[in-house]
């Protein structure tokens, strides 16, 4: 199917009163070229499967395959992965009629918070919470696949 | 799971005569490095999306993850792959205890065919079918993953 998002960085901690779900995700790359990265995620306790294809020319649309996996199977894919596994705390925030995700990254990657919204159409509008900043959809150096090569700490390096 | 493999060159086409098995295969990788392929199959009229790891040192044993999903997802995956889908023929042969898988290439990889026999431990002993030929068993050139990147028509280039 085709995933159409939007991501934005986060201007202040305030997603934390609103969420209403927190979860860890550990995940690590098979492939992280940006045309077809294989991801392998643990996401509190279940596994999962994900192919991303390249995105569109504005960043918003890309291609998404995603499967349920066994943990004990994610657990052991993972241990494949390129190096540079990614830890993040993923918190869910309803915000009118869309739930963004917001990413608090961990590890090498401390310090980068990030949201996003899935849309229906590219068109489509949604109610901004107070703490949306600047939008990034389509900077590839914010894509997962590219902070386990390229961490946020180094980015000033 | 860990996959115990040997693989052999094959001598002359009786394999043909001796399969009960024949199915067409199409595969392409989302990534063909040894350490981590990712490769999506189409065989006969399903289609497989299966994780291998390195193998040891010896080439014979590989860790090896295999999942069955529908035949229109593996199509939408197939057009993400790297450049050199793969098509073969495979013959599944049975000899003695053991059934050997006969895959004989087609378009940059004609005139290739290798003979797979899968085995319950490194030392099990297996009889030979008379068409069996040198064994290639580790060498990477002979990866499926390797001959969508250099096919067997330009080996000799």
């Amino acid at each position: 199917m085709i995933e159409i998002e939007r991501k934005f960085l986060v201007t202040s901690e305030d997603y934390k009163k609103e969420a209403n779900v927190k979860k860890r995700i550990v995940q690590g790359f098979l492939n992280s070229h940006p045309n077809r990265t294989v991801r392998v995620r643990i996401k509190a306790d279940k596994g999962f499967l994900t192919v991303k294809g390249k995105s569109s020319a504005n960043g918003t649309m890309r291609f998404e395959w995603e499967r349920e996996i066994p943990l004990s199977e994610a657990e052991s894919l993972l241990r494949l992965c390129e190096e540079g596994v990614i830890s993040k705390v993923r918190y869910e925030v309803v915000c009118g009629a869309h739930t963004f995700e917001v990413d608090e990254f961990h590890g090498e990657n401390e310090g980068l918070i990030v949201a996003e919204v899935e849309l229906k159409n590219e068109d489509e509008s949604f109610e901004r919470p107070d703490w949306l900043g600047e939008e990034v959809t389509g900077q590839i150096k914010y894509y997962n696949s590219q902070l386990s090569k390229k961490p946020f700490n180094e980015w000033n390096e």
